[in-house]
């Protein structure tokens, strides 16, 4: 099956499962999210993963709307946090309502994205269920990391992985193997398929840091916007780690400053250069990546599908930005 | 056993389960909430509930620290959502930290309470898991109603009645519910003990509207404060309900205003009164006290575990305030 028909199947279904019911307050926010549109990465690999194993994909539905509503809880509430008023081009939740309605309508997201998995029984359930756990709380670890880092003068290359990997790559991991689990999958290869989704999203993090400064002005999004916001980035870090004393000094300034000058882009873009950085990212990115793809190998399905779990990783990191 | 000997049981058992984890910034504020003291009451139901049923109250420890947590999960995020500052006397979570390490270290402790489920197997689980769902879902309805009732001019008795039991007295039934499905009992009982503790529960609600006016002063909570706060309680949209088109407007006058005088309380006290709304309040409170008690005769238990149900309603119902 084609990855947009996962996707078409997974919004014909997420739509019944959008219910407009009382208190409006609390239930047209979620249904606003929900309809916010996006790519649906996490639901298509549920699907994709249960496909895959041999299983009826139909059955990982419910699994495919509870990881995308626990992804959207998340989306509402980090809006809140990092004071953003846009998602996807479209008012932020508490913009659009207020705070308070942020705050619950995201509360009530993360509680219905439980209740899919009422649908579950037995072993299966037990597993997604501490699977889900699991996630869900390295995904509030990753958010407060994230936070706490802003505010840290120093912060390790590994602590950054860390985080990076809570906030993102264990969602994605965690899909493919809620798909695995359903599929009744044998527990070598829901580890490896974990393993996959994992590496692989660390991978595209970190590529997401290096397109920041590297890749073409697309979405709208600013190339530089990293720089500009002072975010601590493997770029960030990996050129503070290397520099001399001068140089670091140079690129703290420009960090603590609220420059949104293009000279500030320039010169740190310099900086990065100088300690090569972006060629140790790109070669990071190489090296997650080929681990991601190790894991695919070990898998004990046809390797016709194999390929597609190959394919599909390629496309993700073959992205311009 | 003992009500007190339950609680000592929980909070010893309670504090083996907070962890001072990294990131500190999260799990601080879990274990400052969690510690904060209080009554326990609703640990106590399932505890109970479990051991009147006939089953080893140790059974039912994990679904206590699961209601306890989900339980704090809300006063974390009410409080941030109600501008409250203090909680038991003490700095609530985002006065003591912030905003953003409130919503997010409510939302860890929401899944925590999840997390402490995953001892439970088979049906048992299965029902554990559905109620707990149903439940947190409507507590959620229950905040938004309450917020919403904020700015509404007129609100329904019968609407307040469901935000009150949705914000409090589902919670109370879901506690003695699921010590009930953990001792296995038959789904006749299940679903008695589940009404009383809902019906209690609402009687409780209202004792705590009649008590701000009419109680006394203990405890440091101001006797007339919900009038102060223009609160819609029962007495006040009883009074507004059957209340002159005058008096209603002198009503609506004192409830527009931010007066915090004793004339204030004296005068909107008088217009209660004269409606008799104290009066239909106690008939109230008396009536759903009594549909409680009815659930505990249904119960096809020994006669001196019903005891324990009942008298466990008496003391909750005869205080003073």
């Amino acid at each position: 099956m084609e990855l947009n028909q996962y996707k078409t199947q997974f919004l014909e279904y997420l739509s019944q499962k959008i219910d407009l019911k009382e208190p409006n307050n609390l239930y047209e926010p979620i249904s606003y999210i929900l309809n916010l549109g996006g790519k649906r990465l996490r639901p298509i690999l549920v699907l994709m993963s249960c496909d895959l194993f041999g299983s009826d994909y139909r059955k990982a539905m419910d699994a495919s709307v509870a990881i995308e509503m626990f992804h959207n809880f998340t989306l509402i509430h980090d809006d809140i946090m990092d004071k953003a008023s846009l998602r996807r081009g479209k008012e932020t939740v508490h913009i659009k309502w207020d705070e308070n309605i942020g705050i619950l309508s995201g509360d009530a997201l993360m509680i219905m994205s439980y209740q899919m998995l009422e649908t579950y029984d037995g072993d299966t359930f037990k597993k997604l269920f501490a699977l889900f756990n699991k996630t869900a709380l390295q995904i509030c670890e990753g958010q407060q990391y994230d936070m706490d880092f802003e505010t840290r003068k120093v912060v390790l290359l590994d602590d950054y992985l860390k985080m990076t990997s809570y906030k993102t790559a264990v969602l994605l991991a965690c899909s493919l193997q809620m798909g695995a689990i359903i599929a009744n999958t044998n527990e070598a290869d829901v580890e490896h398929i974990y393993k996959f989704g994992l590496n692989l999203g660390i991978a595209f993090q970190l590529q997401d840091d290096y397109l920041d400064v590297f890749g073409t002005e697309e979405f709208g999004k600013k190339v530089g916007g990293d720089i500009l916001e002072n975010k601590k980035t493997f770029l960030y870090l990996k050129t503070y780690d290397l520099a001399t004393k001068v140089d670091r000094e140079e690129l703290l300034n420009w960090y603590s400053g609220t420059s949104r000058s293009e000279n500030k882009i320039k010169k740190v873009k310099a900086l990065f250069n100088k300690y090569n950085a972006p060629d140790v990212l790109l070669y990071e990115i190489e090296r997650y990546s080929l681990i991601a793809f190790e894991s695919i190998k070990k898998l004990s399905i046809q390797d016709v599908n194999k390929d597609v779990f190959v394919n599909f990783g390629r496309s993700l990191m073959h992205r311009k930005k």
